[in-house]
């Protein structure tokens, strides 16, 4: 296999080679940009090689297993008695139960473990807000128009469809499809002005109609109203959770008694309007995030729990790595930020935490790697970024994004508000400085004034150093100053501001925290599991099931009695209050199939255990059969035990070999289906 | 008291006699509805008075909670740092955990126990799905615009603000005060018209202008946004979660294997554009909603679990005491359902565990009442309602609505889509009905109209009998018959198209289910449960705090070492890791304040339980003490006890009582907030 991937390694190596000598060099930027895409072309075809080569972890049927979630109401599309809206979707009761099994492992793993601050802020955002976090100018992606019908096409799938269709023509010859297959795995570096020299190279129309399309558009992804009656105030349906945290910083810091560091975090809905959704829960218009914000001081991004996950081991595909066209490595994450492969042990800590929850969640570990972003991915404000990525029939999907967000966030609110979002920090000795101010006498300026004088008395405490200086250059050559508040303008005059310069002595320094993010999609991580857990039984292609966790599988236990026979209905409702009781989550089926068959269907909805009650049951000391789904084992317990054995189970208290152990095995064969 | 209220009731009585015999008589609608308005208002009147001569079951000061509420940040106003939007708020920390823990606890008690299916559907909803539940026609309130400006306000608030400054005003003629007074207690009844006439007769202006205003307009309180790209799909923001429940009712019967009765139920948020949001958390712009939906056979609404709440007893106030001049009643659920007050059993059940829900969760029993809707009040559909009603600074407010909604809502999709959202019911007896059939001739068809044949033939199974008969008569008639689909037009001929008429057995009936509707608004709960918890020390008007549940308590406990000595810091850290083991969340304390001001601290913030490290720690064998917040009573603890004690106690296993029944009492005095 090594041997087949060697020439594409080599490949991307020596175009890593040059992207690195130009970016020494200091060449043009758009040498560099040329040479990136070039790059990112060449990784491409080599992971799509290595995927294809790589043995099948398992055989994989997606269409099987999109046909068990929906039939069993996992989720479905949204609305379809009315026809539906792509890149929405419902989540039946076993998707629900599902999703608020994992928010709450999420919850207790993060928020309670760490002791993290969790808020709970408002979807609705006015514009201002998400002006300042660059959402109203960045947030967009390229698509065109049908001019007849105003149909809407994202640009990049429809220049791939559009240039696969012709390499798949016959009569396309061998250059003309080599220079589309270029194109489409260069397709994601390319600019608006490329793509549009591209669908004018090969006079693209509307696939549905023939009509010309319009010029590339850039389309905001976000959901635009109005807020309040007016039509004035404009608002957007957040497209992430984090800026709730941003904006509550200063509340959270007091909360958290002005001191540094420590997390907020959120889980919530967030809302993107993607031109054309499709791959089902990987892409969709409405999802759950849930993100970590982890504020602390720049200056020491130590983690005091970091020896706790020190020896973790994880596959890092670094980016240097993606340069070289070497494959991810198996590393302990203490020895990646040792040698600063992670930027600092803060990040490092949530790296292996992330990694932790995802595969007790139930991701394949072996089907988990964290990507690091290449210099042209990260936004420039990002010291170093990760992405935990799941490998699906899709390929390798980000689930979660690991961040340094530096100080970003936290500036532009400042800048965009007036409020400093900042943190005090003790000097380690006190430290003297220069101070230059401007001093209102506030006689004079009420006078003159009147109610205006309080907002130029706030407004000259404001002044940056420069401005002090300019204000004072202005009252000694010209023996007044105008002063500018919301566009009103103020003339004062030497009589109404003095300036003074003193040293003082400062035993703190405000510090403007780093934020690092870690950033969960539910939905993909969702999506990963179930893929990751779907099995067939050997021998029988048809008997599907999901190997969900028992701490996050919809209902924890069933309850079958073995027939109709009324003398198990006392038993059934016994056990039913006894589980309640204890908090296990259970389905009792008491319909007509086989207990084979309702194993069957109860596998399919990943319930982990079974409680079967028989004839035996009926005798004293009373007992029941119970039934593990993955290994389809049985054990014998007796009926007082059973509610504290699933319980225990169910929160991972004891394991399912604890229970063999301890219980007598129970070797009636399973019927098979039938 | 009751002397001062008899003539108010006996005025409310008047007039509720007098809109009986109107009805009874078929009085105009109009007649009928000015009686209604005038009801309403004495109703109001006795109302206000009763409120004003009840002995306070508490003294409360707003302004005081709203303070801790804000400080310690368990809400506050969203986006403040960019001056806030009304009618929005964040939860920090605090009012976060209490959120979530009201959230799981309603989920135990309601999902769980009664195995309901939970979905968690989309909240942006394309239009047509709140076209057919009514929203986007009638869920709108009225305003008037500044037409200078273009501000709104809500047409209600704006004539009572405006007529009570006019009675405020000591020139004002006693006819004229008494006049403004009998049109604020009538608003609430006001047509579009007579709010008008009203604006006019006072010559109202802009209340922050003086510039004129608009007429009346009906402004729907929904976002409104587009969904996809094109502009084309407008959608909206759900203005509640049920439509999501009815719209999966097919998917929801099929996953309950086609039975009834069953309930789904849904946690989310939904989103009402109100004109001019105020009074803090009871009326928002966004807010969680939990709903239940109980589906069951409109000719049986028993419940087999009514038994087990039929004696719990309530303070009921129906329509008829209203109508009456009668205050509300206790009474047992089992005899208001005997004797038809509450329409039928299920309807009682949920009434009794809503009772049973919010008073476990912290709700004053003397402060919560079932208020029956009155027959106005009522949508056409409904059967019966009742809210629950809270008692608080506000007045009473619906915290929970529980609402019989017949086969409204099933049916008006059904209507909408043509998918028959019904169930099958065994029948008693086979029955057997007459069919009347449009039987097609495919070949003919086919050959005649090619593609369009299917749908002609799928159309043609679809007619109603009414239908059926006209075609038959047309084709006798005339020979042929127009067949319209879909704006399209075709015509069949004899050749084409056979009546049948025969007769058939059924074995089952399609029913459209009644839907019974539990409806909570958390965010009018969570303010009804802090202002009934909320407590002044005795003695010590500053120390104020809040006495909720442990269940529902943001942190079960605190960790407290006496002072910052570096020997009590590996006892903190082990407790620490004790108590997250056993999944209780706590909060450490180390800062340098004494005791009784960080009990203080904490018991603001409703901790109920503190753990208090001191020098007695330090010796074998090692203990703590543990501290009750209500009674501030303490007890001793062997530290190795201390996480189960703990643990017990915030999952209510056992209660204050029996801990300091088995530890012994710790009596050191607690220092007073200093």
């Amino acid at each position: 296999m090594e041997e087949i991937l060697a020439p594409l390694r080599a490949s991307v190596k020596e175009q890593g080679d040059l992207v690195r000598k130009l970016k020494a060099e200091g060449a043009p930027v758009l040498d560099v940009k040329k040479a990136v895409t070039e790059l990112n072309a060449r990784k491409k075809i080599l992971e799509e090689k290595e995927l294809s080569l790589a043995p099948q972890v398992a055989t994989f049927d997606r269409a099987k297993m999109e046909d068990l979630l929906k039939r069993r109401f996992f989720y479905d599309q949204s609305f379809a008695i009315y026809g539906g809206i792509t890149g929405q979707f419902d989540f039946g009761p076993m998707g629900c139960a599902f999703k608020a099994n994992l928010l709450q492992a999420w919850r207790q793993f993060f928020i309670l473990e760490e002791q993290m601050l969790e808020v709970d802020c408002s979807i609705l955002t006015p514009e201002p807000v998400l002006k300042a976090s660059g959402h109203v100018d960045r947030f967009a992606d390229l698509m065109v128009k049908d001019v007849g019908t105003g149909e809407c096409f994202r640009l990049d799938h429809l220049i791939k469809a559009h240039l696969e269709k012709i390499s798949a023509d016959k009569r396309t010859t061998d250059d003309v499809k080599s220079d589309c297959q270029d194109i489409v795995v260069k397709l994601d570096g390319m600019t608006k002005a490329e793509m549009a020299a591209v669908m004018q190279k090969y006079n693209m129309k509307s696939p549905l109609t023939g009509n010309d399309l319009t010029e590339p558009i850039e389309f905001n992804l976000m959901f635009g109203t109005q807020i309040g009656p007016s039509g004035l105030i404009k608002g957007f349906l957040r497209p992430e959770t984090a800026q709730g945290i941003f904006v509550n910083f200063k509340r959270l810091l007091e909360f958290n008694q002005g001191r540094l560091p420590f997390a907020a975090a959120q889980i919530g809905n967030a809302f993107r309007n993607e031109i054309s959704p499709r791959s089902g829960l990987i892409r969709v218009r409405e999802f759950t995030m849930a993100e970590i914000e982890h504020f602390c001081d720049p200056a020491d991004k130590n983690h005091p729990k970091f020896d706790s996950i020190r020896d973790t081991e994880l596959l890092l595909y670094s980016a240097c790595n993606q340069m070289d066209g070497k494959p991810a490595e198996k590393l302990t994450i203490g020895s990646a930020v040792d040698k600063g492969l992670v930027a600092n042990a803060t990040l490092g800590y949530f790296i292996a935490r992330i990694h932790k929850f995802l595969v007790k969640c139930g991701v394949d570990e072996k089907r988990l790697r964290f990507r690091q972003h290449m210099a042209n991915e990260m936004a420039h404000y990002a010291q170093d970024c990760w992405d935990a990525e799941c490998l699906t029939s899709y390929g390798w999907i980000e689930c979660v994004g690991c961040a340094d967000r530096s100080a970003f966030d936290l500036t532009q609110h400042t800048q965009a508000t007036g409020v400093r979002l900042a943190a005090e920090k003790k000097l380690a000795e006190p430290k003297i400085v220069d101070v230059v101010e401007a001093t209102p006498n506030k006689g004079v300026l009420g006078k003159t004034f009147k109610k205006d004088a309080k907002i130029i008395t706030d407004a000259l405490t404001q002044l940056q150093v420069s401005e002090v200086e300019a204000l004072e250059k202005d009252l000694e050559s010209n023996g007044s100053h105008e002063l500018t508040i919301d566009d009103k303008k103020f003339t004062l005059t030497k009589e109404m501001v003095t300036v003074k310069r003193y040293q003082k002595t400062l035993h703190v320094e405000e510090i403007i925290p780093s934020v690092i993010e870690p950033s969960f999609g539910v939905g993909r991580i969702t999506y990963a599991i179930f893929e990751h857990n779907f099995k067939m039984r050997e021998n029988d292609e048809q008997r599907t099931y999901l190997s969900l966790p028992a701490s996050i599988a919809p209902l924890k236990c069933s309850v079958l009695p073995l027939s109709s026979n009324a003398e198990f209905a006392p038993f059934v409702k016994q056990l039913s209050t006894a589980l309640t009781k204890v908090d296990v989550s259970h389905k009792i089926d008491d319909s007509s199939g086989s207990i084979g068959r309702r194993y069957a269907r109860t596998d399919e909805i990943a319930i982990p255990y079974g409680i079967t009650i028989d004839f035996d049951t009926l005798k004293e000391p009373h007992s029941v059969t119970l039934r593990e789904r993955d290994s389809m084992a049985q054990v014998r317990i007796p009926l007082d035990d059973i509610a504290t054995v699933l319980h225990d189970l169910s929160y991972s208290k004891k394991s399912w070999a604890d229970i063999e152990g301890k219980y007598p095995k129970f070797e009636q064969q399973e019927s098979k289906g039938v």
